[in-house]
């Protein structure tokens, strides 16, 4: 079993489920993990049980996010990864779709990911070491009909990734695009019982961001897809 | 050889490459054309050659966006063509890169190409007839190093040209991504002597538009690629 | 409209449906066309009506294909457009399907496409001209369940194309991969009344070949896909 | 850390690199292993290490290939992960190529697959439970020049995994094409000095391979690609 080669970690766009996971999976590693969202009340849970750090930010304003990695390196050092969970949403057909939530969509999509990106990376290449994971999702390889803002967001996202892999990846930086394909296990949205596991733990998916951030560099991963066994594709 | 079945044209983000040699052809097939751009000074040349209406418009804004479709709707009817031809591109390291600089670039290249389609397909819709074009580039395909806002942009328009052709050719609505790969030709950017046809002449993209116009809805296609036959990919 | 670069065609896996309108096409551009098929009878409606020379061929026989190759240059020249568009088909579980006929699909398919590619760049090479055009399914992109050998046949086929395409379009032959998604109509499979035009009309994917053959060298597409307009993907 | 789900393990086409270091992960975690390859002396200091029966195989042939799935039922159990790494590759401009080895090359490379993932399926669909790995490479994503037959096999290999992880998946078998890009480092192929773990760690794939068979049912990944940091693609 390889070691965890970086030191702390940082989570854009936290909440209850696969930032959730990945934050006790990362403190269990032993990393001091900030985790920050809009609305950090909601993260109190977390915060009582793992001692991961809150911190208030809007992705899509990048005064914020870099003032989020300066107040994160101040209080657990220069982050060694960063991981990117935002997204925003509207649906429908693109006739109705009001323009300004399209903006603020893909703000929080795919703006707020460049942002934290170009945060990190900044603090990371000097370092010459550390790891951006991205999340994604199947709008980012497949536009669905009446999502077009998702799939916009989704795909400027795998975008990023991919040309931020190649730029950063030969300075020690490891960015990576995990495509996230189905619904994500909740509370209030159990598995049916006749059909268990067909949505994703996310304990299951955050092992499989903790397998990204273990990769050799001689053997680095971009992108990975994850869905549950009976998810049609 | 197919009729085209539509009666007239709105090109966004004209210049004097690909939207230049477009226009003349669809003037050529006997169609009105409107060609819209941030400055249209530019485009004194081509409209006094072939007789096209020019507007301004700012293609990142929403309200330019959509009192252009009403502009030319009562210039020339209803369009039955848009073609959406702006981007916006800024290159360099992420890390020395300006964040408001790339969010305009995404404005431009993304945005408003959503602002276009949303625009056109509330015209489109009821008459069930219409086609959009989109103008891609290999940075929608393939996101390169140093070059993260035009990868952002030009995925996030591959994701809207796919969720739209999803969406609206069951409507009627044709709707099309052309993968432009390689430098366009231009009189200041002629080809070097002894590698004949190693840019793309824009008559020559503009013929691929064409024949995607004219296409049997029995048999529409979604993307197209176009590159010099020795440039390597 | 661009002229037919082209003087002559070849056609292998003739029969009545894309084969039969594209024969009809290019012979309505002055081409003189061989169809080539295992079985040439069912062929005679096609040559009466169109005078094109019908020869018999197994395509999965490198041997044949070379002939069938050598024949066409004897009748109406050394062949400058060469259409590959036979293929194998076995459908069941993976557990339930014969290794021998899996491997006679992707012999005809996959290799048979080869051998064409082969014979023809030996012929287009040395005058520099010419183009090889691969019809593709959606099978080529997406693997689908309980079809492994005919994924396993058209991707094979796409994985010709890409690089048949990178090595021969310097040398100035033209090739391209079209991807049929979707039923061809045929006498015995008319559209049903209230869907009309939901199968691929031969006539207009015969069109697309044709627009590719006249497509200029600056700007060649080497992809394509043709869906009708209310097809799901 | 979850655990290895699986008991035993099969591995086609063996060698001294990805196979060898894999034997050895599986080793440490309890499994037994049985390896095969067309010629088994070359693999005599690989069991001599692990322990790992050696069996003899031509994997293009499907007799052979069943045979070896019963024989290593008759000597470990009913393989749970079957490994298929072998591939067949000849280079060169079309026209030089000898179709009989290009029909050799593809037999290897996809038909081979399909043989081992039809006698593996055949044995863990009654099970409910297994896993599939196949050795993908980057020609299966992109078809270079001069290298069409590794291509056309490559892409094929990438349409079987694709079709049987849709088929499989919901039987309980994890079907995974792992993309290695770039050089396997080997004693003759070591790194240049001035450019550390620029080829791939064989033993750091071998890892990827182990996460991916340690991924629980409810986020199984179907594609991953591997690549040195240093490596431009």
């Amino acid at each position: 079993m390889t070691e965890m080669p970086y030191r702390n970690a940082l989570i854009i766009g936290a909440g209850s489920g696969i930032s959730g996971s990945l934050t006790r999976l990362l403190r269990d590693a032993g990393l001091p993990v900030v985790i920050a969202a809009r609305n950090i009340d909601k993260l109190k849970p977390l915060v009582d049980e793992t001692g991961a750090i809150a911190l208030t930010v809007d992705a899509a304003d990048p005064a914020q996010v870099e003032r989020l990695l300066a107040e994160t390196e101040a209080r657990i050092g220069a982050p060694e990864i960063v991981v990117y969970n935002a997204s925003g949403r509207v649906r429908g057909p693109i006739a109705e779709l009001d323009p300004a939530e399209v903006g603020k969509a893909l703000g929080v999509t795919a703006l707020g990911a460049f942002y934290a990106v170009q945060a990190a990376a900044k603090r990371m290449t000097p370092a010459g070491k550390g790891a951006i994971l991205l999340t994604g999702a199947t709008a980012g390889i497949k536009g669905f009909a009446l999502s077009a803002p998702f799939a916009m967001g989704k795909f400027a996202l795998r975008g990023l990734a991919q040309s931020a892999a190649r730029e950063l990846a030969p300075k020690g930086i490891h960015v990576a695009h995990i495509v996230v394909d189905g619904g994500v296990r909740a509370e209030h949205r159990p598995d049916p019982v006749d059909k268990p596991d067909s949505t994703l733990d996310p304990d299951a998916i955050a092992q499989t961001y903790l397998d990204l951030l273990r990769q050799h560099r001689s053997a680095w991963s971009w992108e990975i897809e994850v869905r549950p066994w009976v998810e049609t594709f």
